[in-house]
């Protein structure tokens, strides 16, 4: 019935304002007036559909699109990570069934009729609140992305992982957040004097814990209580976490059960024996909060294998703790020279950013690299700028530019440049 | 332990700029010092949580929190709609599992690598395309409302039903919507001179056909590969989706097998037994394409009840398939003072926008409405000034104010005004 042709017979008249390359990806040209008979109504059409479900599931054909489980213990089994398929989605939504995740000691089986959430400490009136009770107060939705500090800290081994993307940077998702001014309740119970930070700590068997200055929670603190429309799930905190647009993934407290207001940083376990990072003079940065600049190319990544040369589009994520993407540039030649991709909108504070790129590959071996800014003023920084920062071993809030090998038979190769 | 207080107790220093009234809420207060032991500590603390999963769900306690299906026909049981439970999720995104469904002969059951996309018609050259061929073309995301025409028709008729705001409302959704631009893969083809129109027909057993003006599919249109970050879901038309943003559900014809270009409208069943609107006069209204301006408060909203008398944030949604919405005013007296609503950002065009504004509820009965206005000048009409464009019976395009009723006990009632 139809004709394959080759894709460079196929032109698209024009990509993009940046790019006046002739594009073929593969569209199978019809004979003109060929007849298409019965035989050609697909099996589906034929038969009536399945009704409608009070709840949806990806299609069966989809199934590998999953979080990778990454478990950090074989005795508690809920001690470990699991990470969103970046290199599987597109746009900047993760759908939240695939929302990374990072546990200390497992997922609590929370009744939100029992929870409690406690403000104390140095408070004028120390007050309860049972979840009905929060789901009465002013809410607030923010679209950001949360990141685990230890994202991508695979690449700063010596030998690059050859991993999938997800495996090496899925650690960091984006939903809309929708919850409570943590400023109300602190308004309610009554900042005390002396009062310069709070320790917020959750309801899972790991008791997480975090210190937070005080104005920063109360300038940007969230409880949420939504995800993206709905209830938060589960394995994000249900029924309240605390949300801190960019900073690091461990400070957004889960199953949130106390925040008590303290003089000064608490030194519990998540702030000594980890979410630390040794520089090269033996001293530890610590209370390193927000995350930094950061961009991957998803596509093409590690896994994926271009099946000839011709049209391709490079399409990546970028984000910033400090606030908007002002921009992202994509190399592919190591490095020597720098386009400005394409960013689609909207662009939003600690949110993630689409960027593309149109790029035709002659087929050679080629480094794609892309390096984002963001409206701070703050770059990507080489892997070696990086590394120059710490001692050796570290990988905490890991952000230096990705670099992956096109390789001439059309596979991919993270590699260290 | 704890000492629970009356709400009017509970201060709150200030609940946004348009409001000074003190809100309670019902925290508990701690006496001050009061001990708490080792029996507060939770049951979920005490024992390791669950691993994490490759894909989540919603919490088991949140099984309410589901799509109401009303099938059309017991002969054909996956002809009719499944309703997005509105005013039981907050912000603006709807989970996918959530999105509304209208199917008019099921969700068929796609492999995507048998799926084929025919272009052709008044084209140069009539081509075919394999899903495959289409994840390779240049790609765009839009978060966008998507919304059945016959959405809040209920409301048209004289007694107002009274059912939750979701079997009223609830054919609205909103998603990141990623995919190919229509122009691409038209130029591609080349337009042949005299196309005016296009087909698209979808590939279930209804074989659900359109006619959509050329000009707007080529500037507008998207075939959606990817809903929220991952794949659309079968009921969203996987592998691939026809978008166009703002305009009736049904335009955007899910499970796309066909786009013909022709010279003029192809008057399918779609757009003659349905989707045309019977003026006074006898004449059909159609191609009526554009949803129009439209908002709803979901909290309060008929299935809730006030507990008590004091603060309580109305808080809604509002949409317009003309572009951004400019406006919302509220008014807590059934329309003689209006006040206006904080709409919170981003706001999008064709997009759904939050709004909230707190509000003090004095016990006595009162009339809730939102009336919203768009960018372009668009308003809500009141509903008699809806009513008189049509001849009786009609439901479609229905976007009149919506009226809520608070009687004293608190409960919720939908009345016509």
């Amino acid at each position: 019935m139809g004709q394959t042709r080759k894709p460079s017979d196929v032109k698209l008249a024009q990509l993009s304002r940046r790019s006046v390359l002739q594009v073929g990806v593969g569209a199978a040209a019809l004979l003109p007036g060929a007849a298409r008979g019965d035989d050609l109504v697909p099996e589906a059409m034929r038969v009536p559909g399945a009704p409608a479900t009070p709840y949806g599931s990806p299609s069966r054909f989809e199934a590998e699109t999953v979080r990778q489980l990454t478990p950090l213990s074989s005795v508690s089994p809920g001690t470990g990570s699991a990470r969103t398929p970046l290199h599987l989605l597109d746009g900047i939504i993760t759908p939240s069934g695939l929302h990374y995740e990072r546990h200390h000691n497992g997922v609590p089986d929370i009744d939100p009729a029992r929870h409690i959430l406690l403000v104390h400490g140095l408070v004028r009136n120390p007050l309860e609140f049972s979840v009905e009770a929060l789901l009465r107060y002013p809410r607030m939705s923010r679209l950001a992305f949360l990141e685990c500090a230890g994202n991508s800290g695979a690449n700063a081994a010596d030998e690059p992982p050859q991993t999938s993307a997800d495996l090496i940077h899925g650690l960091v998702s984006c939903s809309e957040w929708t919850g409570v001014p943590v400023r109300l309740l602190l308004d309610e119970a009554g900042i005390a004097d002396g009062a310069q930070w709070l320790l917020a700590e959750g309801g899972d068997a790991s008791a997480l814990s975090r210190s937070i200055p005080l104005s920063a929670a109360y300038e940007h603190g969230i409880l949420a209580l939504y995800q993206n429309g709905e209830r938060l799930r589960p394995e994000q905190g249900y029924p309240v976490r605390l949300f801190m647009p960019g900073w690091e993934g461990s400070l957004n407290v889960k199953w949130l059960r106390r925040i008590k207001l303290v003089r000064a940083p608490v030194f519990t376990k998540e702030e000594t024996s980890k979410y630390t990072q040794l520089q090269p003079d033996g001293v530890a940065r610590q209370f390193d909060f927000v995350m930094g600049v950061k961009s991957v190319i998803l596509s093409p990544s590690l896994g994926m294998r271009l099946p000839e040369p011709g049209y391709y589009e490079i399409s990546g994520l970028a984000w910033s703790g400090h606030g908007r993407i002002a921009e992202v540039r994509v190399s592919a030649d190591g490095g020597r020279s720098w386009t400005q991709a394409q960013l689609q909108g909207p662009i939003l504070p600690q949110c993630l950013v689409r960027f593309r790129l149109g790029w035709r590959w002659n087929g050679e071996p080629v480094i794609l690299q892309s390096a984002a800014t963001d409206e701070a003023g703050h770059t990507q920084p080489t892997r070696m700028a990086w590394k120059a920062q710490y001692a050796p071993g570290q990988g905490y809030h890991y952000n230096a530019i990705q670099s992956w090998q096109v390789e001439a038979g059309g596979e991919v190769r993270n590699v260290h440049v």
